[in-house]
């Protein structure tokens, strides 16, 4: 587990190479990743250097590709390429994705033919398909085979541990045909013939799905790895669950980010530069701001009853700042309910019904709470103004909150744009309608 | 993959047992699990009854624990405790934790002793620890033992595959000596001894720590399996994969609801009652209308210069509503980039530098496309006042953004519950006086 107490940066500020040298020693490769990335570039690759080859690579592997690309760009010699190989197919082509064009092209040059030949089959998939994911190596037998063939032949492969947790078997024609799990091939009797070894439920993926379909896939089946075959059925490679778990993270970040009106990063927040880090909310913001100019709009039109009555103008941010709290609370649940395939489309009719419920109930234990407080200091007739209202907007929040994550999925957007800030935004200019209204009504102005 | 053009709730609704039974036939356990969630809860049951008993058994093990708790109730006879059997015991322990307290001393006492022994085991450890999560089933060999004797262990220990992916190497007092991956021992020569197969890093998580520790570090280090260890570095269990992917998956859940401003609903949305959903949400409401009170007497010491200018309300909405927005995308990043362990309170200098910097940067680009459209209806003076105020609460916003989370996180709160709604409520309040104190100087009111 990562140790806070020693700090290597402390060490390299000092420029004390031999208590550096010491420090690398007592830590593994994953706390050494962690500490590497809060140097400086140059400082990065420097201490790089001093890791013995193995643990270089391990480090490197623990790196995410955006510090992966720095070192290889830093580093800029012949130990790039051994480490440019050392990795795992998939983690290549990622990181050929992120290094400048001419860096690209000098990696897969220095890479031996087989290894780019794997690495280019993985670039043929588009970016975030399961095919792009997947390890190109992978253990297959024939139906024929008898457990002792199997282990044989994983012997003689040479693939790394990860990649023979499953024994694919295929026909004649690569076509899948089921699989097995290593330990049921240790624990059966060397000479049973591998098809009496499978699962009993044969699961894959399509080499151009979404890779988070598999990796989601895998997580609901308790899967250590999924075949992964092409449109005729036929076995192209394996989605290992490392890749799985990433895969969910680097998902989960993406809706993160979107539920807050940012743009996905695609790079450590620590090491996005300030432009970086504004362009990818400049947009949002400016949708946003666009979509609040209705609300100037709407108080325009009720300008007149605001002189009036210049008091209904201090309700103004918390009547909005609730309705926005309730719609963002809606749309949570909904949007992350329908992220982990809880939901579908054609439950709509029945979330509707609950979240109008729901508002309800909110709205009127807001209404209930606020309506003695606001008639002590503003009058009871204001008070069922600000009551009333309370019970519209959170009813009509909740609803649109449930609602508009279920219809931007049907018409094909990303339901995770319907942000909290977006559903707030929304929800403002309709509830200064429904409060004005009710004001006027009310209060008969 | 889920297959959407046959619906299981129209057979069910037509009560047509045959063509049921086919439906079952034709399709696996993971889409007979997702479907059966949709039906009512009786009609569940029956339906679930129809199932021959391994089909059964994997379809309850694909259940939420929600779900199997349900089933287990509606049930109620016999065929419950051989379900109970059949799920892993970390399972199982989790599944206790739901049932009415009757029903678990019942399940209890209907095990077999070993497996009895071994949820025992499990809940005595806290809800949410590794030690919970773990698997008390495993196969660990001592330092002297070859490869040979290790695999003739995990034959006859008679695990489930998922248990077996490592074998564990323990000295005499059980301590944690290394760990060999399974498709290391089937590489090997058979008299290789264990301990030259280890992997190079031996990585364990302690008994009481929080299951997420356990599981983002699996993930962080491409990990199938991970010893789990007492206070004095004695094996107790091992925390394997898909249980890891379970609990990234919940505690994204978690997080995400509460970023949204809801508690954890801890059960799946669409089973969920209305009450339930309404007590997950109705605090933070509270907490945040109480917040939002702020606003109100803000806006009381401003209500003379409001007098004065009623079109300064029209801009209320939109200013603090940009302000609420810029401020969530600060928390947002933030807060993630804090959740996967990028960021710690060390990195708070820099990223309120940056915060400050990227808040800058949008109020400029803000106030320069407002500052135009605003002098062309309201005049230039009053487009000044506007662009200044974006430019000042954007800023504002995002640099509190970036602060509150990780001021939260050093004084012991869950960073998470500085939610979006609950950054814009508090930006709201600061934003009206930087809006009134800017708009009286520039104006003069």
């Amino acid at each position: 587990m990562p140790d806070e107490t020693v700090q290597l940066d402390a060490l390299v500020a000092a420029h004390d190479l031999h208590a550096i040298d010491r420090w690398l020693d007592d830590h593994d490769a994953i706390e050494i990743a962690d500490e590497l990335i809060r140097l400086a570039e140059a400082e990065r690759a420097i201490v790089f250097r001093l890791l013995a080859k193995d643990r270089a690579l391990a480090v490197f592997d623990a790196f995410d590709p955006a510090y992966q690309e720095q070192l290889i760009t830093a580093l800029a010699d012949d130990s790039v390429h051994e480490l440019f190989l050392g990795i795992d197919a998939d983690d290549r082509a990622r990181l050929l994705d992120e290094v400048p064009a001419l860096v690209a092209k000098r990696l897969l040059n220095a890479l031996p033919p087989y290894a780019r030949r794997n690495t280019n089959i993985l670039l043929g998939y588009p970016e975030e398909s399961a095919g792009r994911m997947m390890s190109p190596r992978y253990v297959s037998v024939r139906t024929g085979f008898s457990a002792a063939d199997a282990l044989a032949k994983i012997r003689m492969a040479g693939l790394r541990p990860r990649e023979v947790l499953i024994v694919i078997i295929t026909d004649n024609e690569r076509q899948l045909v089921g699989v097995v799990d290593l330990p049921d091939l240790v624990t059966a009797d060397p000479d049973t013939i591998v098809t009496e070894l499978m699962r009993s439920e044969t699961y894959a993926v399509r080499v151009d799905d979404d890779q988070e379909v598999g990796a989601r896939f895998m997580l609901e089946a308790d899967l250590v790895a999924l075949p992964v075959v092409d449109t005729e059925n036929r076995l192209v490679g394996v989605l290992t669950v490392d890749d799985a778990m990433e895969i969910l993270e680097q998902e989960e970040t993406e809706d993160i980010h979107r539920t807050g009106g940012v743009e996905p990063l695609n790079r450590p927040y620590i090491d996005a530069t300030v432009l970086q880090l504004a362009r990818k909310r400049a947009l949002w913001l400016l949708v946003l701001i666009g979509a609040a100019a209705m609300t100037v709009n709407v108080l325009s039109v009720f300008e007149d009853t605001l002189a009036q009555m210049v008091s209904l103008a201090l309700f103004i941010p918390l009547l909005i700042g609730t309705g926005g709290n309730s719609g963002s609370q809606a749309a949570t649940v909904v949007i992350r309910s329908m992220a982990v395939g809880e939901v579908r489309f054609s439950d709509l009719p029945r979330i509707l019904r609950r979240e109008f419920m729901v508002g309800v109930l909110l709205g009127l234990m807001l209404g209930t709470v606020a309506l003695p407080i606001v008639a002590v200091f503003f009058g009871i007739q204001f008070a069922f103004v600000i009551s009333s209202t309370l019970l519209v907007i959170c009813t009509w929040a909740s609803f649109s909150g449930g609602l508009l994550p279920m219809v931007a999925q049907r018409i094909g957007i990303d339901p995770t744009v319907i942000s909290a800030p977006m559903i707030s935004t929304l929800v403002d200019a309709s509830g200064l309608v429904i409060y004005f209204v009710i004001a006027r009504t009310l209060l008969q102005l």
